[in-house]
């Protein structure tokens, strides 16, 4: 039973000069990771068609599982995320009538007509299924390619998350992860960070399911304050939270005896 | 004269499982901007050897002028970047004199051995330029691969912003941008994104050396206020300064006939 493997994209030239902290790729990291996915990579590119083509089949060529996507669907010139996974695949891009009437409907109640700019909106890839945007105007895009689940959502983050937690959600169930995500988090002082480092990977080699990482929370050699954060996938939900209890249970051990004040 | 293209590869599994917010990216990428380069890719991947390793290869292989990564250098067997690097560019990963003075040094005054977890942080790809490290213990990494200056720097950002704005200014000095750049911003209330979009692509199409992108503030239904961000890189400060000014006039006039108010 493999792990499914997941990337997101995020598009956006305000991401790149540094205008905007990426909050949208962190969100995404954490529900799919708590949903049981195993987030490899996350990759920010601009409003570019041919680095958001080359990307989205890099992803494809791996055959990673669910790409999520924000980002590039707006109404815009610089919007260009449906045009370039046309680009990708090689699909036309055609006015999908159920992303028009998504579209249309929105307008048609503030009295608006449908212009150019609008009606680009429901412009998809062929074969693509639009995403109902509950608080925006843009559908998303659910396409799939091979074995990959592209899902493309907007930018603007209370758009993007609405529409993973109510419309996302269903898609992912039909590659529902078999995997359970749980973790925990000590904090160690008194002790440096290359001075727990042994302990770390001797439990880490004894505990084959588990992940442990330390975050200094001050310098090496300043105060010595380590965050160590245990984690683990299992296949049920207690699994997991068993792998993550007894690792957390021998690094508490090892470490105090070593004179790291535990909490 | 063309323009120094960067891209910023953070390195880190807490990234990945969205426990931390890449800050240290953003705060690169805004770096990188205004000092005139063009950061084209931020990539976020995992604490493993073959994902770092064929990262920094893809950025040699499209010849990016700079590449500056967070993460993985620090004493634990979860620090890779090193060793990512020597696999990347098949050379041998040794113990650098200096670097192992840099690290010495920091313990010596503590008293402190230098065991196996803490000479690890100096060893570093043959030919690589240890950098300094002012604030903690783990020395940056500088390599060149064929056009391509690496600079690897750690994951806490104290430590590499520190370490950024008072070495790696001096190692990018050899490579200095000669492109300036310039933004500004304005906000347009009472018109929806889609309303300005022909405005805002026709204004790109007459002044060719400004980008500038809309940012709803709310949903394009709600309250109608878009953020208009405009930028430029330009040969000179005041020809970059000049080429926003001009299209900030322009679109202040237009979106202003349209109904917006501007301010």
């Amino acid at each position: 039973m493999k792990m499914y493997s997941a990337w997101i994209i995020t598009i956006g030239n305000e991401l790149l000069i540094g205008k905007i902290i990426n909050t949208n790729a962190s969100w995404l990291a954490r529900r799919l990771t708590l949903l049981g996915y195993n987030v490899n990579r996350i990759v920010v590119i601009p409003d570019n068609l041919n680095d958001i083509a080359e990307t989205f089949r890099e992803a494809v060529n791996k055959n990673i599982d669910i790409v999520i996507s924000t980002g590039g669907l707006g109404p815009t010139f610089d919007d260009k995320t449906s045009e370039g996974l046309a680009l990708a695949f090689n699909k036309k891009l055609v006015i999908n009538e159920d992303a028009l009437k998504m579209v249309r409907e929105k307008y048609v109640r503030k009295g608006w007509k449908l212009t150019e700019s609008r009606i680009k909106m429901a412009k998809l890839p062929e074969n693509a299924i639009p995403i109902k945007n509950h608080t925006g105007t843009a559908p998303g895009i659910f396409l799939k390619v091979n074995d990959t689940y592209i899902i493309s959502l907007p930018g603007v983050p209370v758009e993007m998350k609405v529409m993973f937690d109510f419309e996302v959600i269903n898609i992912l169930k039909k590659r529902a992860s078999k995997y359970y995500y749980s973790e925990a988090e000590l904090t160690c002082k008194g002790l440096p960070e290359s001075g727990i480092a042994p302990i770390v990977k001797d439990v880490m080699d004894r505990f084959k399911n588990v992940y442990i990482k330390s975050h200094p929370r001050c310098s090496e050699l300043g105060q010595l304050i380590i965050t160590i954060h245990v984690t683990s996938f299992g296949k049920s939900r207690s699994e997991a939270d068993k792998n993550v209890s007894k690792a957390v249970a021998e690094l508490k051990e090892l470490l105090g005896k070593l004179g790291g004040k535990i909490s």
